[in-house]
C-alpha cells in the first residue's frame, strides 16, 4: 500500500479551489465528458460527478480505492467538484456516495497524520476544515447516500448533508470513532454531532466511540432514512425531488439561519484549531499510537 | 374579501398596548360583560375571553373570519387581552383556541405584507414581534387548544404556549411552511421550533416548510397531545389544571429562566430585526411572489 | 429527628477538599480499612468506597440514612472522596449508589435551608456547587446505579455521572421537584437536565417539578436504561467496562470538550450564583414555606 501521490497546493489556493480549475489542476480534470439532459459530465482523479435521472441533480462518487480515505488530494478535489456544482446553474442538488465497494469513506487518511512536518499537517487539516465548512453551509441540496462504511471523516462529511440515506446492512457502521484510536474529534466534529442527535446521545457516541449498525444509526438520529441497499439511489432521488420543490431562495436562507453560527464558532478560531491539530498529532505517545495502528491495518491485507 | 379595516396605532402604544385600554380602543372593548364564577368575561372585536369551567382559567378564542388572519388589529387585541388576564389576579392559565369553524390560525394576514409602504410594514412587523414577545414570556400558564389547520404565524403563535394539544384530524397541518411562500422566517421564529423539536427536526421542517397531519407533529414534537376534536377542551382543562397546581411563583421564574436567553436574542436587535423585514418583504420579487399568491386565493374563493 | 451535628468548614477548604485529609476531617476517615485486588476500600461518615469486582472500578455508597439527605457534611464527603479516587491510579471508573433501602437520595437537606445564618446558607450553596462541578467534570468514567428515590438534589447527581442505570421499581421516582415546594432550580440545574432531555422536556419536567416513574423517566431520557432492582449492580458494571475500554486520555478530553461551557457558566458567576440563593432562601415566605414542609415530614415519621 504505497502512499498516495498527493498534489502540494499553496494553503491560501484551498479558501478559493475554482481558481485549481485553470491551472494545474485543470489538466487533470476530464470536462465535459459528457453532456446528458443538458448537463455536463466531470470529474478529477478521485472524484466522479455526473447528472442524475432527474433535472438539475448531480450525483458525486468517491473513487479513491480501496476505503475512499480522505487524503490531502481527495479533499481538495471534493471541494472543487461542489464548488464547479455551485458555479453550475444547471445543478440544484448533490447525492453524495461512494464509488468504493462496501465503503462510504474510512475517514481521514491515516497517512496524512504519521511521519509528516508540521507544515504539512497544517496544510491537511486546513484543507478537512475546507471541505467540513463548503460542504456545510453549500447552498445546493446535499443529500448522502451512504453505501458503506462510515466512520470517522466519512461519517463528518456525511453529517454535512442535508439528509442522510443508509442502506441496510450490518457491515455497514457508521459513528465519530475517533476516541478509539486515542485520538479526539475537534468541536466542529462535536457540533456536527451535536446538531444531527442531540447533546446527551453525543455524549456516549463520542465518547465511547460508538460505531451503529443501521437500525441503531436511525434510531438515535444519526441517519434521516435506512433502506434495501437496491434502493438507496431511487430514495435518495426521492428524497432530494421532495427538497428541490422548494424555493431555493428561501431555502438557502434558511439553511445558512440554522447553519451559520456554528460555522462561524470555527471560522474565528481556524488557525487556533490548526495550531491545536498539529501540536496535539505531532505528540510522540498519539504518533506512536497512530503507526501501531496502521501497522496492523497494513499486516491485516498483506 | 375587502381588506379588513385596521387601527393604526403609534408605534409605541404597542410596547404598552393596556394604555389602549383607557383610549379610543376602550369604546370597542366589551368590558365585564358578564361574570361567572366571579370572573370576567370580557371581549374585542377579534379576540373573545370568557371564564372557563374552572376556577382560575380563561378560554381566548381568535374571531377573525374566516381563517383567524393575524393582522395588525388582532395581533393588538392579542397583546391587548392578554395583559389586562395577567392584570387580573382572577386569572392564573388561558387556553388559547379559535372561534373559526377548521382553522386555529392561517398565520399573517398576507393583505399586511403586500402593497404597503415601509412605516406600516415597520408598525405590522413590530406588532408581530409584541405578540410573540408577550405570549412566549406571560406569567400565566398558557395552554393551546388547537382546533384547525395552524400554519405560519398561527403555529408561531401555537409555539409561545407551554402545552399544546392538537384536534386529531387529517386536515388540521401544522407548521412553519414560509420557504413554500418563497418567505424566510425569521430567526426567532427559528429559535421558538428549535427550541421545541430540538436543532434536527428544525433543519428540515423550516427547510421544507412541512405541514405536518396531527401524528407526525406528534412525532416530531411539535404537539405535546393529539385527541379526538370532541375532547380537546377537556384535556386543555386536564392539562391546565395540572399546571395550575404548581405554586405561581417558583414556576413564573422556572419558565422565565428557561425562556428569558432567547426572548433576549430578539430584544437586544429589535429594530435590526423590523428593518430586514421591511427590506425584504419590500423587495420587487417578494411582491410579486406575495401578489400572485393573493390573487389565487382570491380566485380560489370567487 | 435531631439537626445532623454539621462540619463547620472554611469555606475556602471546599475548593481544595482534599487538604481536608490532612487535617481534622482525616480523623474520621477510614483509610485503607481494607486491600482488595490490590485495590483501597476507605469511607467517611457518610460515604463508602470500595472496590467493585472489576479492575478499576470503585463503588461509592452514600450513607446518610435514613434518606441520603445531602447535608453540608455529606456534599464535603462526597466531594472528598472522588478527589482520592481521581487522585489514585488504581482506579478509573465510579459507580455511584446508596447504601439506604428505597432511596437514592432525597436532595438537598431542608435543615440546611431552614432557620440558618446568611454565612452558613452561602458555606452550604458553595458545598453545593462544588459537588456538581466536581462530579460534572470528573475525569473518572461516573456510572449512578439508581437504587432508590432519586429527587431534587439527588437527580442532579446522577446527572452529574455519565450513566444512570435506574431499578425499575414504581416507588423509584425521579426528577428535578423544586417547584413544588415553591422553590427554583438555579440555572445549571437547569442546564444539567436540558443537556440530558432536550430543551421542550425541560420546559415541562422543570416547570412542573415533575417525579417520573421509571418508564418515563427512561422515555423521556432521564436514564439511560431500567433494570430489575436484583440486576442493578451488574448492569452498571457492564456498562463501566464499556466505557473503560476507551482509552483514558482521549475520553477524558472529549467529555471536557462536551461539558466545559455548561460548568463555565457557573464558574464564571459562582459568587453571584451564591448570594442568589442566600438572598432567595432568606425570604420570609420562603422559609415559612419550607418550615411547613418540614413539620409535615417530622409528622408523617411521628
Amino acid at each position: 500500500m504505497a502512499p498516495t501521490a498527493v498534489l502540494r497546493l499553496p494553503a491560501r489556493a484551498l479558501l478559493r479551489p475554482w481558481a485549481l480549475l485553470r491551472g494545474v489542476a485543470l489538466g487533470r480534470t476530464e470536462a465535459a465528458a459528457g453532456i446528458r439532459n443538458g448537463a455536463r459530465r466531470f470529474g478529477s482523479q478521485h472524484v466522479l460527478v455526473e447528472p442524475a435521472a432527474a433535472a438539475g441533480v448531480a450525483v458525486m462518487k468517491l473513487r479513491n480505492p480501496p476505503v475512499n480515505s480522505l487524503s490531502l488530494e481527495l479533499l481538495t478535489e471534493l471541494v472543487i467538484s461542489l464548488e464547479k456544482l455551485e458555479n453550475d446553474k444547471v445543478f440544484r442538488g448533490v447525492i453524495l456516495t461512494s464509488d468504493c465497494p462496501s465503503v462510504f469513506s474510512s475517514g481521514l487518511d491515516l497517512r496524512e497524520l504519521c511521519g509528516r512536518n508540521p507544515a504539512r499537517y497544517a496544510e491537511f487539516w486546513k484543507a478537512v476544515q475546507e471541505m467540513w465548512l463548503r460542504f456545510y453551509l453549500s447552498n445546493l441540496v446535499l443529500v448522502a447516500a451512504i453505501n458503506g462504511a462510515c466512520p470517522a471523516g466519512g461519517c463528518l462529511l456525511s453529517l454535512t448533508c442535508d439528509y442522510r440515506v443508509l442502506a441496510d446492512n450490518p457491515k455497514y457502521l457508521m459513528g465519530l470513532n475517533e476516541t478509539l484510536l486515542g485520538i479526539v474529534a475537534p468541536f466542529w466534529f462535536k457540533d456536527s454531532i451535536m446538531n444531527t442527535i442531540g447533546h446527551r446521545a453525543t455524549e456516549q457516541a463520542l465518547q465511547l466511540g460508538s460505531l451503529l449498525p443501521p437500525a441503531e444509526a436511525l434510531q438515535v438520529g444519526m441517519v434521516d432514512q435506512v433502506v434495501p441497499e437496491d434502493q438507496l439511489l431511487s430514495t435518495a432521488l426521492s428524497v432530494i425531488a421532495k427538497w428541490l420543490a422548494v424555493p431555493d431562495h428561501a431555502r438557502q436562507l434558511t439553511k445558512s439561519m440554522i447553519r451559520q453560527a456554528t460555522a462561524d464558532r470555527l471560522l474565528k478560531q481556524r488557525d487556533a484549531d490548526i495550531q491545536n491539530f498539529v501540536s496535539f498529532i505531532s505528540k510522540d505517545a498519539i504518533q506512536k499510537s497512530l503507526q501501531t495502528y496502521l501497522e496492523k491495518l497494513k499486516q491485516k491485507k498483506g
